[in-house]
């Protein structure tokens, strides 16, 4: 049994809280926010406080607030050896204060409060300093996913650059895509099939081998065309280097 | 009944051969292929014929050849005043020959032979000379799919430009993404929840809500530490395109 106290009151730390209360294994203890008015949901059935030296005893601290808190948190912390996490895909272990023993819990999903998180398909990345505290995050994060990977700080920066690829930068080409249909006075509804076609397809076909279209066909009379019909400076900028990155990919 | 011959031996040609055997409201009475022996698709029980001097009448022919072929195909049609439609999102309705009635049928998809397609899942956009003849098109189209869409030449144009960002370019990211991960000993598998739960999103929520991450949240210290982690250059002058364009969206 893992017993936890999780701190922090936005996205991550409600759905966290939410599966460590619902998960055989694991045990939420306690739960911390600055202000615990900020908690709105307070139907899990776990002590609350919002004084540091209230905080009782558990095998890991799970510091689920902001990049920019964690240094803070972790410093003002009034104990001393005991195993304190992060759960941010940017900040390297060594953003933990040292008079504790580091560690990252790093679930690999974009959160909004409103909607239920099914945490067995979310990746979680998991680094410590030590081998003993290693595999007790690696017992927690078997208890919530079935994935779960030993990534290293230099690694998790670089997953998180990955991330802001393969969910920010997609994400704004169906903006593009929905800008272009709304100006053209057609319902982005059109578009939505494919996009789900073309994210389902790299499940199972690498995305190198998943491209079609006329930049990897080389179709240069679809591109000028394509080229003379964005007329907004920003547009024709990022079709014309998507186009060549695929070329030379 | 709307019967059909379908011409054309590609992606487009075999799933729309299929679908047109297996709704009822459709009848595909004879395919055409200049060389026959490329449609590996022979279970489809319908006549086949190489010469089109044999074509058979019909209420519609469909050519679903590549763009290039469509206008040499159209002219070399032995008959007059017959409704000839092409299923291409970049060509115009022009691209046909005059002497038939001309009409556009465009399944908004991306295809590949070997997966089975469920067509009551994609949109068709449908355009027409005339109204009967769009009439005509339409009883097809909704025969097949649940999604029908009214598409004129200009609008396709710009449609088959939106589809270039929501399916080339999207995949392009999960690209770049994936040859992240794989430069820094990661398994690309990490990211797959975080690319579906992003293209599931967009169901429910429009792009320009749904998006997240460092960009818009015009966190610039995040945004300079990815940058410095992006040795190459294409990598970078992507990243620093599409976080502007995110910004000034």
């Amino acid at each position: 049994m893992v017993q936890a106290v999780i701190l922090g009151s936005g996205n991550v730390a409600h759905h966290l809280a939410r599966a460590f209360t619902s998960h055989p294994g694991l045990q939420l203890v306690q739960r911390y926010a600055r202000n615990i008015n900020a908690l709105d949901d307070v139907t899990i059935p776990v002590p609350i406080t919002h004084d540091l030296s209230k905080l009782v005893v558990a095998d890991v601290y799970i510091l689920a607030v902001s990049d920019d808190a964690i240094a803070g948190l972790s410093a003002q912390l009034p104990f001393e050896g005991r195993l304190v996490v992060h759960t941010s895909g940017s900040m390297p272990l060594e953003a933990l204060d040292l008079k504790n023993r580091g560690g990252v819990f790093y679930p690999l999903q974009t959160f909004s409060k409103a909607k239920a998180v099914d945490f067995s398909q979310i990746p979680i990345c998991v680094e410590a300093a030590t081998e003993p505290d290693y595999a007790l995050l690696e017992t927690a994060a078997r208890a919530l996913s079935e994935q779960t990977y030993r990534i290293d700080s230099a690694q998790r920066r670089t997953l998180h650059v990955a991330a802001v690829f393969a969910s920010n930068f997609s994400n704004h080409m169906y903006k593009l895509a929905a800008d272009l249909c709304a100006n053209n006075h057609m319902p982005f509804d059109i578009l939505k099939p494919l996009i789900q076609e073309t994210a389902h397809k790299i499940l199972s076909l690498p995305p190198r081998d998943a491209q079609t279209g006329p930049a990897i066909r080389h179709d240069q009379k679809t591109i000028a065309a394509h080229l003379e019909l964005l007329q907004e400076p920003s547009q024709r900028a990022i079709y014309q280097l998507l186009t060549q990155s695929i070329q030379h990919g």
